[in-house]
């Protein structure tokens, strides 16, 4: 991959399209097929680094590679210790993932930063953005490294997380150049941050079906993550009678089906069994284990926990009616977040002063906020997506709507009141 | 692994610690992990090679390596061109199996020739004892290969099959040492072909039922596989709303369901999903495409085929009821085989001349059998084994049924009239 990046200059009047020009060239710093994958800590994510400090460069801040293994961008009021707005999103994707998942809520905020210095507006404040290294969860089962540690909040414990081959997250960051023993002095002051502003697409149907460009995010979904094991017992598939097995993979399918019953069957929350794995996973042996994830979301935490309740009862009457055994622990959780009035208020007027129409929503999918509201105010501002897809090859937006989030959040660092904040 | 083969001398009246010693020393030849991991042309089948040699050596036999892999040990007669008696079984295993399953039918042939000549016996007819490379299937999609090579009715085709590596079966051999295109040479006159004997575990209860230590088997069942590509549509699992999802794993769990409902009713069929795989496989993206493997087995073709028709239909409605895309690809098919009369009244009066009570009894599993039908008669005596278990670390049988299997071989080939084959 060459180091050589596109310098195409700022154009006025161009904005949408100089951004998604942004996010094409990002997106080439991928693993081979489909879509971009781009996990944490990989040579794709070392790669893409020196693109995202050259934007930053432009945007008039200064890049530098945190312990945590984010890179963020100060400029110079937040490198003089000025109160600071944090900005951006998640470098990282899943496999096979889009371009604009994470990657926009980076590029936007600096396109806009760009087009401020650019017209030679100076903000009164202190802004950060950051370029958090892993928000998805893909390759370690832990997940919003980044801004947990920025928060203060990491869970020393969550360094010795190990990916499928058996490596350390903190081995990973080693590997990657960085010291996670600088983790903790990562953590921000809550006195001297203002808030923290993520751009998303929103990765659902309704700004599309109200033809809407932008909508203001009201809360996140809390997200729940569970492993679970299904033991039977293996045996030769031709010769063991049909009625005396114990199929690991006839009971996980059950158990496949079970969830997907309560999930069908309960409002206000939403889930996967995304991962599954077989073993001994060969033609002719009866399946001895599986191990399968199941993820539940919902804003509400009282309906996750319901809906957590009644699927483990669902899958240990499955297990228990085929004669198999069943673990199932939970990995990960993450209560939903309320977003700032005082955010959501400025981006809509952000909004009505650049006559962007626009509405209040819920995210359905977590994001780095879930972990950033522990440390100061957090808001988002999501953009409409084609067919409100995402987690997808074909994950797409529209060089207007592109534009027309840039102008928003221009708009919304122009008019912040940081007397007003909180 | 070290080269130093256990020494132990041949006494007789210890005849089955002998053979189980024998066993456990091959059972090294392992890749790591639980029971015995040994694949065809992999190092560990190169590995365990020269030690089925030294047993052949005992034996008298001249062993040989062949162009599909196989080790084939002949005695002078047989070397000279008299009529010959094929013995033998498959050395791989499937991944994760046991100490017994295919090796078996190497050692009891071998140890039987080391005693008759111990006893000063000698036949007057050739001997051959096959350690074939491959018949369980499990590192290529195509399985028989050694013995179908015998028969002379390997498909040029199947050479070009892969492993997951993307290793072709050609290449294989190549990298192992042989060269493919001596396989047709291989092909067994059948006019100089007395018949072909496997010893085998029975792996199944029955044995252990009527306890009895051997059976005579009188048919072998035919085998089907099918791939299954299942296609939806992937998503992120936060925002995609329940109702509208295409989840491949969901319409996957429903069809092994399926499959499994169908091979419970029908009588005479029997068969597993082994294998499935999950695509992208990530926590939280609803699964795009799953892929999984079906397998068949009936002694009877219509049944088996019959099975076949019920299941594809079955699984068709599921996808169309999901909106899934599916596709169903035979990927290996054999017809069930007869044992001849000759041998196995043969292996009873030699059953009786030992004084182990026997009876006759089908196999449910595929063996070399299926294969060399096509150029000889065939015939197989099973051996029990503890709780019916194979392709499993725990597969076991106990040393007094070793050396009841061995002196059953023993008077069987001392009793054999050639002028009666046929």
């Amino acid at each position: 991959m060459s180091q050589q990046h596109s310098h195409a200059t700022f154009a006025e009047g161009k904005i949408g399209q100089y951004l998604l020009n942004r996010l094409d060239e990002a997106a080439l710093y991928s693993q081979p097929g489909a879509g971009v994958t781009r996990l944490f800590c990989s040579s794709e994510h070392r790669q893409v680094l020196p693109l995202i400090e050259q934007w930053m460069t432009r945007a008039g801040l200064n890049p530098e590679l945190d312990a945590a293994g984010n890179l963020v961008g100060r400029c110079p009021n937040a490198l003089a210790g000025e109160p600071t707005l944090i900005m951006g999103s998640h470098q990282d994707s899943v496999v096979e993932g889009g371009k604009y998942d994470g990657m926009l809520g980076i590029a936007v905020p600096l396109v806009a930063l760009e087009a401020l210095r650019h017209a030679g507006v100076t903000l009164p404040y202190g802004v950060e953005v950051v370029a958090f290294g892993d928000e998805e969860g893909v390759r370690f089962p832990t997940t919003l490294v980044g801004s947990r540690a920025l928060a203060g909040t990491l869970d020393p414990q969550q360094l010795e997380a190990r990916d499928k081959q058996g490596i350390s997250l903190r081995e990973a960051l080693r590997s990657f150049g960085v010291e996670p023993d600088g983790i903790p002095a990562l953590a921000h002051d809550p006195a001297n941050t203002l808030g923290f502003v993520e751009v998303h697409i929103e990765q659902g149907p309704r700004l599309e079906q109200r033809d809407h460009a932008v909508g203001v995010v009201t809360s996140l979904t809390g997200i729940e993550r569970h492993q679970v094991t299904v033991s039977g017992k293996a045996g030769h598939a031709g010769t063991t009678p049909m009625s005396g097995r114990h199929d690991a993979l006839v009971g996980a399918s059950d158990m496949v089906l079970a969830v997907d019953r309560v999930l069908q069957a309960t409002e206000g929350l939403v889930g996967v069994v995304g991962q599954l794995d077989v073993h001994p996973n060969a033609v002719n042996v009866i399946p001895a284990s599986v191990t399968f994830t199941v993820e539940l979301r919902s804003p509400q935490s009282e309906t996750r926990q319901q809906g957590h309740e009644t699927i483990k009862a669902a899958l240990h009457e499955v297990a228990e009616r085929r004669g198999l055994t069943l673990s199932m622990d939970n990995t990960y959780r993450a209560d939903g977040a309320h977003c700032a009035e005082w955010i959501m208020r400025g981006l809509e007027q952000a909004c009505a002063s650049v006559e962007q129409p626009t509405e209040r929503m819920f995210s359905g999918a977590g994001h780095d906020g879930l972990a950033m509201q522990d440390v100061t105010d957090i808001g988002m501002l999501f953009v409409r997506c084609k067919d409100g897809l995402s987690h997808h090859p074909e994950e797409s937006i529209s060089a207007d709507d592109g534009e027309a989030a840039v102008r928003v959040m221009m708009a919304f660092l122009q008019q912040l009141d940081t007397s007003r904040c909180r």
